[in-house]
C-alpha cells in the first residue's frame, strides 16, 4: 500500500502552496522562528484512518527536523479521542502546516472509512469492491490509496493502463467484436480488455470476443446473475452503475466478481480530525 | 465571480496529465483521429450547477475547436433530465475528457447546491455563509468559487492573505491584546485582523485591541447574542465550529454576520451529472 | 499510432530549451525578423520514416504560421532523395528548429527502419516483434511510437501499466507461485501479469498460477518450442533476451507469441535526413 | 569532465517520472519496503565506461541511503565481467531504479567507447574529435560527457554559445564578408565566429573576414590539405561532413586541427551492461 | 521578517539556471571538485545590509556543505571594509555562487539603505513609510523584506490581498459610494478597502462608503492636512504620489499616517558589496 | 534585437502570477468581464524608451484580443508627454496588467536611458561599452536587452558561453599560462577565453598565452594605454572595474577596445512612464 513519493512530494508542494502563498502572516507575525511545540493529532468521531504518512510529508517539508511519532497506523479504526500522532518541533511549521495536514487527512480517512463500511457490508461474498476514476482530481493516487486502507481494491488508475471499451468506442467501432479485436491489435499484450454491456447479448459477444473483463452495467441483480452463469469464469466480471449501501448485498449475491462504486471517492464525509497544540515555547 | 484563468490552466493541465498519462488507449485505438461528434451534458437529479467553464476548458486543451455551448448558467437551479451544455468536436476529444470534466462539474455543483441549501435555510437573516480553509488540496480555487455560485461568500483565501490569531498564537504572544499589536505592527495596513474567542472575555478583550474580525468559535448561541450584544457593531463578528443545517438557524438568529461551515467544503455528495453522446461520426 | 500531445509539447519545449538556450544568435544576427524560406526535408537513404509530425511540431512552436507539407506519411519505405516534407515560413524558425527536427526524425526513422527490417524477417510466422524498456530516457513515448510505425509492438509502456515478475522478484516472494497470488491480490483486475522463467519448470509453475504471460527469458528455440508446447495457449508466450536478426527467425519458428528486442531502441543507427533551403528572402 | 547538478537532477527527476509514472507496481506488490539487496553492476562486454555518477544519481533519488560503491571509474576500458559498481540498500530502490540506470549507463558508455575507437585511430595526428549538435534530444549534456570521457572535445553546447555561419545564413546576408562583420558587430566580444565553406574561394574569404574557425564542409582530404595551407593557422581549421572511421585518418593527414563527427551520438551501440541482485532479504 | 522558503528555493533555483545554464566552464576547468577555499564578504561602502540568507541558500544550493557564517545581522549599519559573512567549502561553489549572491545582496541591501535613509528622515513623526508594487518583477517577495530590513513597511503584496480601489475602477462603478459597496458585497469580509481619492470630496464621500484606507493621490501637504482632520481616524490615511527624500518631511508633517513610495525598490543604488576569496587549496 | 520568446513566456508567466496570486479582486469585483477599455501609455520624463514587446506580451497573456499599437520603437528618445503605445480591449487584461508591464517597461527604459548617456560621452573614440551579470536575477534577459537598446553591448550572457578567468582561477591554476592552457585544453574550440589582469606583467603573461581577450581590473587610464601599446591588437583589450560617468572618457581614451560597466544594469533610476485609460465601457 504504497504511495509514488515523487508524486506525492509535486502534491504536496503544490497545496501547501496554494495554502501558504507569499507565507502564513498570522504565525509569522507571532511565533518566534525558534519557537517548539508539542501537538496531537486526534479523532473525535468513529472511523477508519488513511493518510498519516502524507500527514508525516506536510510537516516534514515545512521543516525537515519536525518529529512525527504515529500512534496508530493507517487503516486501523478508532473511536473519538484516539491520538493518532504525535507531532513535535518547529511551532511555526506545526501551526502552518497543520490545515492541509488535517485536510488530507480528514478527506482520506473519509473515503477509508466509508470504503470500510461497505467492504463490510459483502465480507461474506466472494467479491472485491473497487473505485473508479470518479476521484478529485489532483489527488486520485491519494483517494486510490485511501480505497485500499479501507478494504477495497483499485480500478485502473487511469485511462493509460487499462481498456474499457464503452458504448460510444463500440458504436465507433461497430460493434463489440470488432472493438474488441481493434483494441487487441494496437496495444501492447500486456494490456487487459474490458468491455461494458447493457444486456446478455453484449456479454455472449464479449465474452466470444474474448474479452478479459465484463462490466455489467446497471443491470438488475437478476439479470447480472444471468451474466455470472453465462460468463463461467471465462472473464472477469465487474458490476457497475450507481450501486450503494443499499444495493450492494443484492449485487454481491449475484455472483460478480467485482463491484465498482464511484461514491466510495466522490460522495464522502470528512473525518471529524483536529491537532491540538499541548506545549508551546 | 470569476477564475484566475492562469491558475485555471494548470489544474486542468495537471489533471488532464493524472487521468490520460501516456495516452487514452482505449480512445485512441478505437475512434480515429477526424471522428466527429455531438454530446450532451444533462444533470439526473436536483441542484444548483457550477463549473461549466471548467468542463469547457477541459475539453479545450485536449482540441481548441471543441464548441461547448452552454445550455444554462453556473448558479442556476435544475431538475432531473436538465441538459446543462452541448459539446461538439472532435470525438477523441470528447470521449477522453469526459471523465475529468464530470468529476469537475459533480464535485463543484455538490458543494454549490449544498450551500444553496444552507444559505436558503437563513436568507431571511442578515448573515452570510462562509466557506473556510477546509478545501480539498489543490482545487480550492474552484471550490471556493463554487461556494459564491451557491450563494455563500468567501473566507480568507488561504494563509496570506488575512490574519486569524487562533488560540496557540495568542498562548505565543502571551495575550490578545498582545497578539493584537504585534500582528497590526508587523503586517501591511491593508491586512485585516481576526482573533478566535472562546468566551466573552475574549470578546471584550479583542474588541478593545481593535480586532477587525471576532470569531465565536463553538459557542452556544445565547453566548453568542450576547457577544454581540457586546461588540455593538464596533468589529464583525463570525461564528464558527461544526455548524449544521440543524444549527444554522439558531446562530443566524443571535445576530452575527457571519457564520463559516467548513462542510460545505469538506463533505458533500457529488452530483450525478453525465455526457451523453448522440451523434459520432 | 497517435502521441499524447500535452507529453509531446512538454518535449519539444524542453529540448528547444536545450538547444536555444538564450537565442540562436547565429540566426539572429544574419536573419531578419521578417525574412521567408521555402525548405525541403529528404531522406538521403533508404529506410523507413517516422517522425514528421514531431518535426512539424518543433517549427510550429517557433513560428505557428510555418507551413509544414507532408510530401509522405510516417511508414513510407523511402529511398535516397525522397522529399518527406516542404517547410514553408519563417526563416528564423526554419534555421533554428532544423537541428531539432531532423535529430527526432533521424532517430525515430532508424527505430522504424530497424524495426521493419526484422518485423519482415518474420512476416512468414505468426509471431508480434514488440521493444522493450531500453529506451532512451525521456522520449520513450517517440521511440515506442517509432517501432509501431516500423511495424513492431510495443510492450509495456513502463512500471506503472503491467506487472512482469523477474527472478529477483520471485525470490523476495519465495516462488512463482507466491508472487502470482501476491501480486494478483494487490493489484487492480484491470493488470495483467507476467512471468519471467529460465525453464520448463518456471513455465509450468507460472501456468498453474494462472499468469497471463509468460516470457522466456534466454532459452534455446528448442526449448521454447517445448515451452510454446506446454502452456498450449493457455497463456502469452513471450521470447526474450539478446535476440537479434541473426537469431530471430530461429526463435519465430519455435511458436511463441511474441519476441522483445531491446536493440530496436538502444543500438540504431539515424537515418541520413536534411533540410535544404531553397528559396530565402 | 562535469555535469551540472541542477540540469542532471531535472533530468533524472523527469526521466524516473517516465518509468514510474504512478508507481512500480510489481515491485511494490512483491518486495517489503523494508528489504534490503546488495546488486552488482557489470559489463558483459568490451568497451568504455560513462555514466556512473548518473547511475548513482538515479538509485539516490529513490532512496538516499542507497550506497552506491564505485568499482571503476569513468573512461576506463573494461573486459567482460568487469565490475562496474556494487549498489547496496533498500531492494525497492534498487529492482525499481535499475533500467533507468542502466538505459544511461549503456547509451553513454555505447558514445564512450565509440569515441575511443575513433580517438584512438587518429593518435598519433595533433588534431582534435569533436562531437555536433546531432546529440539525442532530451540529454545533450548527458551525451557530450560521454565523449569527453572517451577522448574526445566538445563542439559548442548549443545555439546560443558560439556562432557558426552556414550556407542559408551566408545567403541571407549576400557574402560571407557582410555575415561575418554583422555577427561580430551585433553580439559579445566574447563569442566566437565560425564559418562553414565548401571551396578554397570560400576559405579565403572567410579568413579576410577574420573568422575564429573555419569549417570545411564535406570536402576531399586533399582539398582540405590545401586550405590548411592557404589558412596557415590564421584560424582554427575543423573537417565537418559524414567522416567516418574509414575516412578519419586520411582527414586527420590533411592537417585540419579538428573533426566533428555526428555519428558519435546519433548511431551508437548501447554497451551490454546488467545489474545482478546477490542478496536479497 | 520571513522570506517564505518555498517561493526563495524556486527563485534561487531558476536565478542560478539563469547564471550557470549549462555550467560554469571558467570554474570547472581551472577549479578541481575537491578544492576548498574560505572566502570573506565585505561591504565596501555605507549602508544597511539585507539579504545575506538569501547569500547563504545560493551556496548552500551549490553544495549543502559550504558554512556560511554570519558577521552581522541583516538591518545592520555598516562601514566600508566591514565583513559581513565569511564562506568556506567547495571553492567551485564559492566561485560560481558569487556573482548571484551579491547580485541578490547588493540589490536588497540598496533597498534596505534608502528605507533607512527615507524612515530616518521622519523618525519623529507618528507615520510609516511603505513599499508599493513597483517592484522587479520576480523578486517582489526579497524587495518587500529589504523594506523592512530597512525599517519600512509592506503595502499589498499584490493584487489579491487587498482591495485598491483607483480612478478607472471607480469610473467603471459610477461612484466610490458603488465601488466601495460593490467590493464589500463581493469580496471577503477578511479584506480591507483602500480608495484613491483626488480631492477633498473624495474623500468625503470614501469616508461616508467606510473606506477602511483612504491614500490621497499627488495631493499637496496642505490639502492632506485638510483630509486628515476630515477623515478624524476614521479611516487610515495613506500618501502617495512621487514622494521622495525631499517631500517626505512635508507629507508626513501633514498628518497621514502611512506615506507609500516607489522609488523605495524602482530606483535605487546597488551596494557595493564583493567577495574575496582567502585561502584556496 | 531579439527576445527568446520561449524564456520571455516563462518570464511573464511566473511575474503574472507574482502579482495577480489568486486573482486581482479589486478589478475582478468593479469590471464586467465584458467591459472594453482603451489606454495610452505614456512617458512623463526624457529618456529612451525599451520593452514595449514585453509590455504587449503582458497584456496579450491576459487576454489575446487586446489590441497594442506601436507609437514609437524601442530605442526612440522621448520628450515629457510622449504616447508610447495605444492599449485597447479587454478592460479587465489592461487593469490587472497595468502595473507589471510598467514594472518592466520603466525599469528597461532606465536601462536603456542610462546606456544611452554613457554611450554618448564616448561615441568620438572607437570603443564599446558593454554590460556585465551584474544584473537583477531572474530578469537578464531582458536587461541585456535594454543595454542593447541604449547602444551599448552585451558582454557574457552567463557563466557557460566564455571563459573569463579571474585571479581566483589564477591562484588555483598556478599561473596566468596554466589557466589559460588549461582552460583552452578542456573546452570546446568554439569558446573564446578572457583574462583579467592587475598590472603590465599580467597583460604580457595573458598575451603570451594567447588569451582571446585581456580585461584591465581596476587600473589608472595611464596604465591602460600602456597595457593597450603592449597588446597591439593581438587581443581585444576591455577595461573594467568602477568605471562611472566621471571616468569612461579618460578610460576611452586610453585606446581600449571595450568597457564594462556593471551600473548600467545594477544601479539605475527606473523612468516614469504610465498608463492612462481614455475610455472604458
Amino acid at each position: 500500500m504504497d504511495l509514488n513519493p515523487l508524486i506525492l512530494d509535486d502534491i504536496i508542494n503544490s497545496c501547501l502552496n496554494e495554502d501558504i502563498g507569499t507565507g502564513d502572516i498570522t504565525t509569522n507575525s507571532l511565533v518566534p522562528p525558534d519557537s517548539v511545540s508539542k501537538a496531537f493529532i486526534h479523532c473525535k468521531c468513529n472511523g477508519v484512518i488513511a493518510g498519516l504518512q502524507v500527514a508525516e510529508k506536510v510537516f516534514a517539508k515545512l521543516d525537515p527536523a519536525v518529529k512525527f511519532e504515529y500512534k496508530i497506523e493507517d487503516g486501523q479504526e478508532v473511536e473519538p479521542r484516539t491520538v493518532l500522532a504525535e507531532v513535535e518541533g518547529s511551532a511555526r511549521a506545526v501551526l502552518t502546516g497543520e490545515r492541509l495536514a488535517l485536510n488530507f487527512l480528514q478527506r482520506m480517512s473519509g473515503i477509508a472509512t466509508k470504503t470500510k463500511e461497505i467492504t463490510e457490508l459483502i465480507s461474506m461474498y466472494p467479491v472485491k469492491i473497487t473505485d473508479t476514476r470518479k476521484t478529485t482530481p489532483g489527488i486520485r493516487m491519494l483517494e486510490k490509496y485511501a480505497v485500499r486502507v479501507g478494504g477495497g481494491y483499485n480500478h485502473r488508475f487511469g485511462l493509460y493502463d487499462a481498456i474499457l471499451i464503452k458504448d460510444n468506442h463500440i458504436k465507433m467501432a461497430g460493434s463489440i467484436t470488432q472493438a474488441v479485436n481493434l483494441a487487441r491489435r494496437t496495444n501492447p499484450h500486456t494490456v487487459k480488455i474490458e468491455v461494458e454491456v447493457q444486456d446478455l447479448d453484449g456479454v455472449q459477444e464479449a465474452l466470444a470476443a474474448n474479452a478479459d473483463i465484463i462490466m455489467l452495467d446497471n443491470m438488475e441483480p437478476s439479470l447480472m446473475r444471468e451474466a455470472v452463469d453465462v460468463i463461467q469464469g471465462k472473464a472477469l466480471v465487474e458490476a457497475s452503475g450507481g450501486i450503494s449501501q443499499d444495493s450492494v448485498v443484492a449485487v454481491a449475491k449475484s455472483g460478480v466478481d467485482l463491484i465498482s462504486i464511484g461514491s466510495l471517492t466522490h460522495s464522502i464525509n470528512a473525518l471529524d480530525i483536529s491537532l491540538d497544540v499541548n506545549e508551546l515555547k
